[in-house]
């Protein structure tokens, strides 16, 4: 490994980002479990681009059938890409009827805030201040960490239950000062004369930890969006694909965006990503841009994208998803209650969050707390990761086909963790 | 086709791209031909993604068996991606050491920009005023069509013995024009007290038209912009890999960069970019910004890309660039004396520009018959395309595995498009 580790070092440079104290040498993927070189095998609760399972043989066969038959760029007509957009528009509400694709979901976020702008005639953008969209010049002036902020964007706290603007309020009195927010930041744009744009925001806020949002406030963020002439962009690079227990993240949210990003997920590791939009703004991109993406809207990516919904479908994993995730947030909300460390439970469908606190009265974010438990999991044979705006969320978000009885595993080495962690009994 | 083509205005919007007047279905590839659903036979002139050919067996092999095996984010330890990384960067010159992957052209040079910054403290950048970088927010600034420039943003009229700036200069003073306007361009931001950061450019000018470029232009501005304390980045999205007939556009240019970025070629179709510079810059990168690409860096880019490399290697096809495309160009150079509406023949490798016009002597840019003369090959089973700054140059730029045989059959259907568009006996 040490060997590895220099020449990684040689060949991507000095701090190329490597999960674990300890790296994993990882050399195949089956289903929900990876393997090591020594053999080990480890169950993935952290991986959301292998969506049906690492390998799956229908993706693989899908892949190497059009791959041998057909692969190039989207200036040809090519019925396959049209089959594939079809169906996935077809799988959202009638007003998102047209996509452009691209090939990760910083190109497909580009996209979404080059498309707003030019619908609305729009400069400025709001986004939550733990916000992270994509890698790129543009997208970096929404990630939570670039301060000061650009004069086209504004953030707002991002709405949340657990750490409350104003302590005691009510859901709905927190759910109006975050509105607030948005409405001061959207006047603000007016007094700076900024045309204002939209708002880019991932609807189940899986970046600033996953938190439990006030009720209606997705829905009422789109309105005062509306309202002020801009568009509400959901990112669901993460939230879609049945992450949620629902097809899509702005279901899961109760709020129908203009436009929706796709990503990760979308061809179970095939780079592949999409805007949808209603077809008049899709139009509207399209004559302004003549937009073209060399490798994407490729019969490749639509072979790995349609071989995704179809093992969704005929696997049942839509219904599967809100199962084995219910079962998993139901039980880890059962511990919550015996370890003091554990300040919030929350998540949807197969994405939860478990927040580390020094102790429940005072939630001081424990962020080597929630790495130790994400170390000694992995050391145990589960792979979760630590997230969340102050790093101490334990992320669980498994391939879709994950089963009670994976959960039950983990769940067993989480217990044990606590125990050894926490000396909870 | 109409009920394709309403399906695809429907699904992608109106105004996505397609190329020819009538549009092709193509529905099959196979080395360096495309087939259309009535199974008509295209020799592919264009193409350059496939760079190895239509679904190359190796390619879709190792595809397949990556896929299969494992397919996954780059924090964890893969020696498969370490190979690919050792065997890429170990085609360069020794500074040319690190690598950072991801999807697209774009990705790679919004990487390379930020890497240059972040270097060299600088912001303002130089590129040519006829080029393309890639779709995004940032890159559009360099776009040729996007006026007024952003303020760190100059362009550069692209150096061309065709259209020379000065009539009658010789090629050492045209190349000292140009170079004058690249200092001017330097000089500029100094008095805008933008610091510099350096030069993105294409090393054989491919959009700007792909023009004989005064000798020594490169490595000259390459001082100039390290003297002025930039750093000089090759994109070499379509200069790369053997395209030229040597291994790096850079080699064909007689430069040496600080940063090259590659694309298209480079995974045959699987979406597959990078940037190569020393250890040192990457390092400098990596530490800075934590970059993370989800898709990049993946096992099934390095098998992909792996496989590209083997091709290349086993089928002999930097020699046979070499070989096929000079006896191209020099039949095509043959056929301008004879055609008062080609202007001018150029190119390197496989890779060839014919510049129409009204006549020789005016040099009237011929954008309608350049796009006659690619339609009129189309319909004959020969796919070019119309590029360049004043849109009137045919563009051939075929797999790298085209045969002299291919090229006869081009030539031959080449010489009757030129007696039925011109007369030519």
């Amino acid at each position: 490994m040490q060997d590895l580790l220099a020449r990684r070092d040689a060949l991507f440079g000095a701090g190329a980002p490597l999960f674990y104290q300890a790296p994993l040498h990882i050399v195949r993927g089956e289903g929900a479990y990876l393997f090591d070189a020594a053999g080990r095998r480890y169950l993935d609760l952290y991986n959301n681009v292998p969506c049906v399972g690492h390998g799956h043989p229908r993706v693989v066969a899908a892949v190497a059938q059009q791959a041998g038959t057909l692969n190039v760029h989207s200036r040809y007509v090519h019925a396959g890409v049209l089959d594939y957009a079809e169906r996935l528009t077809g799988l959202m509400r009638d007003g998102l009827a047209s996509v452009v694709f691209a090939c990760s979901g910083t190109e497909a976020n580009e996209v979404a805030m080059r498309m707003a702008r030019l619908v609305t005639g729009g400069r400025g953008f709001v986004c939550t201040d733990a916000a992270y969209h994509g890698s790129s010049a543009e997208l970096g002036k929404l990630t939570h960490a670039r301060e000061p902020r650009d004069a086209e964007i504004r953030s707002i706290p991002f709405p949340q239950r657990y750490r409350p603007l104003d302590e005691g309020a009510t859901e709905v009195e927190l759910r109006e000062r975050h509105l607030d927010a948005l409405q001061a930041a959207i006047d603000d744009f007016t007094a700076a004369g900024i045309p204002f744009a939209g708002m880019l925001v991932c609807p189940i806020l899986a970046n600033e930890g996953l938190p439990d949002i006030p009720a209606g406030f997705m829905a009422a963020a789109a309105q005062r969006v509306r309202t002020a002439g801009g568009l509400f962009i959901c990112d669901e690079v993460q939230a879609g694909f049945c992450r949620t227990g629902r097809w899509w993240g702005h279901e899961a949210a109760a709020v129908e965006p203009d436009i929706v990003t796709l990503g990760k997920p979308m061809g179970a590791g095939v780079p592949l990503a999409g805007v949808v939009a209603s077809h008049a703004h899709v139009s509207a991109f399209r004559q302004a841009t003549r937009y073209f993406n060399t490798f994407a809207a490729s019969p490749l990516q639509a072979a790995a994208g349609m071989a995704v919904l179809d093992v969704i479908e005929t696997e049942g994993l839509l219904r599967r998803v809100a199962d084995v995730g219910g079962y998993l947030l139901a039980e880890l909300k059962r511990r919550q209650s015996h370890c003091e460390a554990i300040g919030d439970v929350r998540g949807a469908g197969l994405f939860a969050g478990v927040e580390w606190v020094a102790d429940r009265a005072s939630k001081t974010p424990d962020r080597p707390g929630a790495q130790r438990v994400v170390e000694r999991l992995k050391d145990k044979g589960f792979l979760t990761g630590a997230a969340g705006a102050l790093g101490n969320v334990v992320k669980i978000r498994p391939p879709l086909i994950l089963q009670r009885e994976h959960v039950d595993a983990f769940l067993a080495a989480f217990d044990e963790t606590l125990r050894e962690v926490h000396a909870v009994p």
